[in-house]
């Protein structure tokens, strides 16, 4: 663990998933794959290619701690498991050594594993997405002309719905799902250049090894390898920083909203959820914390991987590996963010009788004419209309796209 | 200026699109089209349009450098220029003032006009992407199968072809150019929420003064209000930075070839060009030093905007206003990158014969089995093959996407 | 200029510090510096370094916008500054011309010029910050043990006093002072390391000339040439950068306490300020948003800055040009936010019956015995302790600094 | 771990320093030493104290995965450690639960706990910096005159002697070493404000109760509680990215050196460091990479930290806790970066012959008189001078700071 503040900022399961142990998994899976992609494709004889499945079957047979720290004199984390599967199936059977990793660099381990790990967390994404996206179109539904302030710079500016607050914040996380699925689908793809990124041991036949490792772990068939090409991916962690920055905005609103001075919604509360070690009375709005973090940090981690682009020539020296250990850290924020979010808004407390009452009191306060002109609670009708009309077509959108 | 390093790092012309002139003209362009869309819909009467039309025809009638100074005390670069039209128009027809700048605010004039102001940016930047484009196609036609070194963690590591590295650095930017062009269609938009994203003034017909206004100025009519969701317009930042990355990539590669221990590259020599102050014999890779600089400092503008998104409720505070600094920035920088390489790599000196004698002198130092295995130029064949069918792909890619 | 968002952002004479024509006069000065420093110590002769002087005596005399725009394919604003130089010196006396920019190279005059334009920059910095430590201590005083709401996360914790966040707020300020004022005497230093930062041509006598030239231009005269030791230099960014965060926080609690739900302090309400385009009730937080702003684009401008220090060899390739652009945008955006906060702490708005008034509506809504424990106004009391001592330590801090 | 790639870009100790158990262990100091310090301020019975210290004596008591688990639902990694203390001490003594934790809060517990384990890894940091000096002043004045080529801008520009080259790499770390060493004694400190920063349940006993901690904690005293005054804390965090930063240069400068077609310099090579999976006659630049990989991602961790700056009130929601989870990344990384070089440094592989013979041979490719003006291996002794004066002058600067 780069520290115990990890924890409570992501989940255990992303948490897990670049770990030493599943990393491992992963890039195993990859050596299997290689082989029987090669087996198929006749560049291997078959036998070496099970025997290599059968050396690789169980992560566990590896020592991962060792690896992970072995990794810093080798500056790699596939040398030392390469090393071990070799010694795995020289034990097996000498004859398939030359066979094992054949025509593949340490970078195609890696980036292939990288991408079979963030697989299941970006499903989770998507999937707790979903669950934030369900729970705000619902309120949007039920709270779509309840009239609240609407606030600019901080200061009450007009009349605004609820209602209208819910699908403004649901439409970006509507984008975000169907921009991170197709950039999913872009950019979670083998890797397999070979030393070089030229394919050079697959004697002509890399595309089709490209293609059947596609097929059997379930990744793309990018056009060519993406060594120091990493647009795509970048561009996945681009989606993955937008949506902690959309989370981000609902995020601070809910917090501004749940403030005692304003009252008009709070995150759900239950047992041993945001508590005070000095202050029994408080709850303290966790996830808001936590998608707020989330979207401090991930700017951050973002321009790490953007700043790590122009790497030299046929692989890059600091910048791949800067881009290593940035990503992980940016799918775990954005997990952290959304599983919050997915916990807390479908419990959102929401306080429509203290929106009124906020509204009235200022109200009170002003002259007549600018109370009327402004501050009219009717005026969320406008606001009203337009959460029906985008809530509707925001539905339509998740129908498209299923 | 900011300073005068950014004349350097970019183009006059995207400096002078966010300047002080430029960009009260393009807010000039915002009001005329809300009038006349307004009149259109019915909601203001024709010749009150066509005052407003008339008082604003001419920008230099305004103060441009007043109306930024005062910006800071209002703390809006809008509200000394609506002070400024009001008054113009009041000279003009005093019942017109009413029917100015009518039901929008602030951010409805400074958000469409930074749209407005931004499209021929990202044009001059489509442009120059497409002469890279074409320049890299080129040179890797003519080089597809030229043998050379390939490089990895700074050492050699086998044989590459130069016509490889240039589909290689091709194919991003052919990615870029149709995700930027993609971007914008979506995020230069109008925005037109009013005071607090409403569209309360509107009487219901804030969409059909939206389509309107979209037609007038030629930009997208959004399905909402962006006041506070920026994750389309963050999203066109993101690919102007993806782009800044991989114009980084091969201004990197090309500085590398470029030392006078690799020669094998270099950038056009011209009268004036990378000079040195002190030493006469020296060129200098001047828009490699660009295009770097901006790889540089793109992902954090980046980063502010994207830091940025979590705005409070109707409008930011502090936030808006970062992201509105940064974007220019960040078009500039990229617009400065693409220029700097479009300049450079239709005339870039290759030194194919140096290649293949770097490689042959590596030859002669090496073990004859290493020599053999990793570096028989003919290994260059399997490189030539990739670049020769990336290259059919690319062309193909950008013919579909004419 | 960048763009018109930089004007509200930063003051005026912050902006012009480093524009075109403000930055070719700092040039001139170094050139006028050496030559003088170089006759004093016996490298040039007396009248040689008298034409150079009265050649260089005017800016005006040099068209600043043309050397800006010809930078770019220099690849270095003093290039096109110093051939000027050379053919206005050549007039004069061609003699004199071997004795112009003597053993210098591009980077010394544009470090030097940087350093020259940054101190009247930060000169204003620090008199902002005299205000505005002037003024908070003022209000620690004033409100010492007044009893207010004490939040965390979000949510009333405790009672605090107004005049303890006042001193907590002065604190980080009156270390920024004394830091930024040991960091310039550091950083702002002359650059002269020739071609290759090994002072070649100055025969021995390059620390004699360096200390003429510190001395003629009120700048430090470092220890060695720092081309590509940026460590002062950023380091003096660093608290810039620090000082922007201690700033944002103050204004993040006044934007928070200025709520109308809160309505605990405003910033002081005039004419033209922080007026709203739609909506003329509202007094919008005009430097509190500056202030936010400025904290949110200091730590990437800063992080730009850092990202340059690997810069290669004798003479970075980008990085060195990403550093130059970024400090002014730093050292802008500082002036910007400590100025504001400046025109708004005298001034601020402190509303201690509604703190009061507040936590007494509180009290009322809780049980009486957390009331009683957590919320009696007389807790206030420890807070103006606290306040009290620190408040007097801060005053003897400042005059031990003076 | 947040991800395997962790493992080979920090060292386990730095790693290990903020894991669960170890992080567990700090908090658990911190609460012995606050009922120690109570205990002896006359707060609470000493009985309770010796309760409190018993309890907590044994880390291993504690489930910390189960703490770091649970932390997520808190929102604070203290909260659920406190309970299980109370719970513990309630087994023992339950008289003694009421003295446990007494007047702190959870920042209290964390800031405090994280001084603590950062010390160690800062204690190393300054192992590793010595070592790193005292091979470059080594190597500095083995080489002090030995001639090479100086490259600006990727370019050779005139001659430098590796002697000066390493003088100039060192002089940013004996002042990094001097300056981190301030900025702990400033940073690492005691945190006790209490639930809201008053310290208001230590009965005017607050300063005596930090002057205790801090003597057995062996931290800092600072005037205040910093719960949202975070500027030594941050400044700290500047000063490990500056030291970043210099590393960076030296492992470019090596990296730049180490290319074959250069040849002049290469890291130490040895069994296991450094191979290629896929290319056996490859040594890699690992300490570079190492370098490298930690100046990029450093200065985006310290702009997290600047970010989270302007906290809210009387604790942060979101930026304190995407302060924490940052501070752990940068510190790793600082210690992997000054690890990796005091691997590297002392064995240096330095290649003068060819140094020499890379200038002789762009000599013979020069025109006489350029060869002779500007590449003359004479030269080098003009930085031969200055460099033997600069490592003299670090050398005093070595033995004034001991």
């Amino acid at each position: 663990m780069s520290s115990i503040f990890e924890s409570f900022l992501s989940t255990p399961e992303a948490l897990e998933a670049f770990g030493d142990r599943a990393f491992v998994a992963a890039m195993l899976r990859f050596e299997v794959a290689l082989a029987q992609a090669q087996a198929e494709c006749g560049l291997i004889p078959r036998e070496a290619a099970d025997h290599v499945a059968r050396c690789c079957a169980d992560p566990d047979a590896f020592d991962a701690a060792t690896i992970a720290r072995e990794s810093g004199r080798a500056g790699s984390v596939a040398i030392p498991l390469i090393k071990a599967i070799k010694q795995a199936v020289d034990k097996c059977d000498p004859a398939a050594v030359a066979f094992t990793h054949l025509g593949a660099t340490s970078q195609d381990v890696i980036d292939t594993a990288c991408a079979l790990a963030s697989r299941p967390v970006l499903d989770d994404v998507c999937t707790d997405l979903d669950i934030c996206i369900g729970a705000l179109l619902k309120l949007g539904d039920q709270y779509a002309a309840a009239p609240m302030l609407a606030r600019t710079l901080g200061q009450p500016g007009s009349v605004t719905s609820f209602g209208w607050k819910c699908a403004q914040w649901a439409a970006p996380l509507v984008l975000a799902r169907s921009r991170i699925r197709a950039a999913m689908d872009e950019a979670l793809a083998i890797q397999l250049g070979g030393p070089v990124g030229t394919q050079v041991q697959m004697k002509g036949k890399g595309p089709d090894v490209v293609a059947a490792m596609a097929r059997i772990l379930g990744l793309a068939a990018p056009a060519s390898p993406w060594h120091t090409r990493r647009e795509s991916w970048v561009g996945l962690a681009c989606e993955l920083a937008l949506l902690t920055g959309s989370l981000g905005k609902i995020a601070k609103d809910i917090s501004l909203l749940g403030q005692w001075e304003v009252g008009e919604a709070a995150e759900p509360s239950e047992e041993g959820r945001g508590g005070s070690s000095a202050m029994p009375h408080k709850s303290n709005p966790v996830a808001a914390m936590i998608a707020l973090a989330a979207a401090q940090a991930a700017p951050q981690h973002l321009a790490t991987m953007l700043a790590a682009m122009p790497q030299e020539h046929e692989r890059g020296l600091g910048g791949w590996q800067a881009e290593l250990a940035a990503w992980p850290r940016l799918a775990q924020s954005a997990q952290g963010s959304v599983r919050a979010m997915a916990q807390a808004l479908p419990g959102l407390r929401v306080n429509a009788a203290r929106m009124r009452a906020n509204l009235d009191r200022l109200r009170a306060e002003l002259p007549p004419a600018a109370a009327a002109e402004w501050f009219d609670p009717a005026l969320a009708g406008h606001a009203g209309d337009l959460a029906r009309k985008q809530i509707e077509s925001l539905r339509q959108q998740l129908k498209d796209h299923e």
